[in-house]
């Protein structure tokens, strides 16, 4: 998607390095990062330099092909250099189902090459993974555009745009869609603290593409919605269970009670990277917990244009900070997939989640 | 209440003076502020130097006191005078019931004196006020103490604490009242955005009480809700109809429509004179829309301990930043009064709201 006018993915690989954008600086700076090695590229993962279910599966796939051009040459070292690499890239962020459907794709795809070819192997499984993300987003985009009127108005969590993928994006693909048809569509871009993803990324991206968003607190949902000032919502995943409950960034659920109050279509965009089939409910999908000076601070940009953090709480007291939550399937209108608008439902996903992805 | 261990009210009158925390430097400096003139008091609560339902009401009474202390001695010129003032004060908050009940009690106070009884009238209705919200206050914490379990998790939102009313507060005094008797109560405090009034000033009252309290992000209440971590949800209000509708902080409908889908109690707090009988339902409070720029930054501490602003979002994207929300009567589980607990039902209000305050 456009940068300034350029075309940019969220994250590529260059020669050995993985190179993606540095999102905790946006919107106020625009970087790209070079990241060397496995490690560095788990520790990105890790610290969210990028974040979003799709980006953190390509990085992973990328991370993965590191590893395999990293590894000692055969043996028993090897193996163990692919096993431990493996490990350090998949404890980066234990929630979102698209990091180990792309480890461990990629990894299958470096194991079943002799030791030679493993490194070109898992490099063109990991980029052949990253290609398959702009696609899905491209199709979702397509299959979710009808949804969206002239004149609507759509109401999004956090970031599922192209930022949180490799270009597209879930949840805002719809919205570029509609949008380069050249229907009016508006958005209301939850702030999504604590660390405010909504505010930061949403608005920055689709101000970059042309498309009119204003920011509200995440309190304000409700309220809109009531007032009719929401036609519909759209949010990504980070793991869609079996019977079709969604993890997805912490107060998507309350949204989700407001849309089911109000009437609002509730609509989750993910590509079938994000379906987990093992995960029979969302009881059983792991809630990351996050330090609580996420809760207890703000970040931004001070009055003197320098990166800067504020303290809002008082010193001594403490912070609760569940990364996600789990928005029960029955509160879902729908799933926006590269295959189609799934019901919410065990046999309607398995219908498009079986035979294999695209 | 207490601070570093001395008691204080959140608003009292010394000499002509109205003296107030000066709110928006909590939690990080303790700071009283002198208030000279009716204007002063009247700027001080439209720029929220003193917040909260209560708190403006006896501020804007003291402040109706100050206007006929600094009128004309008598005349056209006088009477010009205290309806200009009146109209200052009533002009700085549109939501809360309490500023309008209080003015109009001050000023009839006023009025019905001789223009040389008049100032002295009018203060001592205005102190009567801020007394009976203290009594109120009492009240509302021995009425909702029993709700409170020992070992309670309560969720709360905004900031509807003693630093909302003039000691005790609403919601907050069922806390204090089972925490001094002994009980176990801990409290999940939501963050409130955009002027994170849970984070700065219910953190800071509860923990200068030594009531154990954690912040929340306003989008983790849900999760929290349906993992059962939360026994019951008690929040003040700004204005109450005569059905039971609840205008409230941005966000409370949000947590009102989790508590109802997860079976937890939910408690609204507040004195008589927050109810507006003149007010059939919800859809007649008018809502405050406040600046936009609330939400596109935070305002705190920085790293080198000065007061600090950072901005979020990107450079020309706005926010929608509306103040309140209303509660439909249908998810408040009882409203906690100094007359006992009533129902959120026309019929029942209307027997507690008749025959005068207290």
């Amino acid at each position: 998607m456009k940068v300034q006018g350029k075309d940019y993915r969220t994250v590529w690989m260059e020669g050995s390095a993985v190179k993606t954008i540095n999102q905790p600086l946006l919107p106020h700076a625009f970087e790209i990062v070079s990241l060397a090695t496995h490690r560095d590229t788990a520790e990105a993962i890790r610290t969210m330099v990028l974040r979003g279910a799709g980006a953190i599966g390509a990085a992973g796939g990328f991370g993965m092909a590191q590893v395999f051009a990293e590894a000692p040459p055969a043996g028993a070292d090897r193996r163990e250099y692919v096993q431990r690499g493996y490990e350090t890239l998949r404890d980066t962020r234990p929630t979102a189902q698209d990091l180990f459907y792309a480890l461990d794709r990629v990894r299958g795809a470096g194991e079943a090459a002799s030791d030679a070819q493993a490194a070109a192997a898992a490099a063109g499984e990991a980029q052949a993974i990253a290609d398959e993300y702009v696609e899905a987003g491209r199709r979702i985009g397509e299959n979710g555009a009808p949804l969206i009127a002239d004149g609507a108005s759509v109401l999004t969590h956090c970031n599922a745009g192209w930022l949180a993928f490799v270009d597209w994006g879930s949840a805002l693909a719809p919205v570029y869609f509609a949008h380069r048809a050249g229907r009016r569509v508006s958005v209301l871009a939850d702030e999504t603290r604590p660390r405010a993803q909504g505010a930061r990324l949403t608005a920055w991206e689709l101000a970059q593409e042309g498309v009119p968003v204003e920011i509200i607190a995440d309190n304000a949902a409700g309220l809109l919605m009531r007032r009719g000032e929401v036609d519909l919502v759209i949010v990504g995943a980070d793991r869609i269970a079996a019977n079709g409950d969604v993890a997805n960034k912490i107060g998507t659920y309350e949204k989700a009670l407001c849309a089911e109050a109000n009437g609002v279509p509730f609509y989750v965009a993910a590509p079938l990277s994000t379906f987990d089939a093992d995960c029979p409910d969302g009881s059983g999908i792991p809630i990351e917990q996050r330090d609580g000076d996420e809760v207890l601070y703000a970040y931004g940009l001070d009055d003197q244009g320098r990166r800067a953090r504020v303290r809002l709480a008082p010193e001594g007291v403490g912070a609760r900070n569940p990364a996600f939550d789990v928005t029960p399937a029955g509160l879902i209108t729908g799933i926006i997939t590269e295959r189609g608008i799934v019901k919410p439902r065990a046999d309607d996903i398995a219908s498009v989640t079986t035979g294999g992805r695209n």
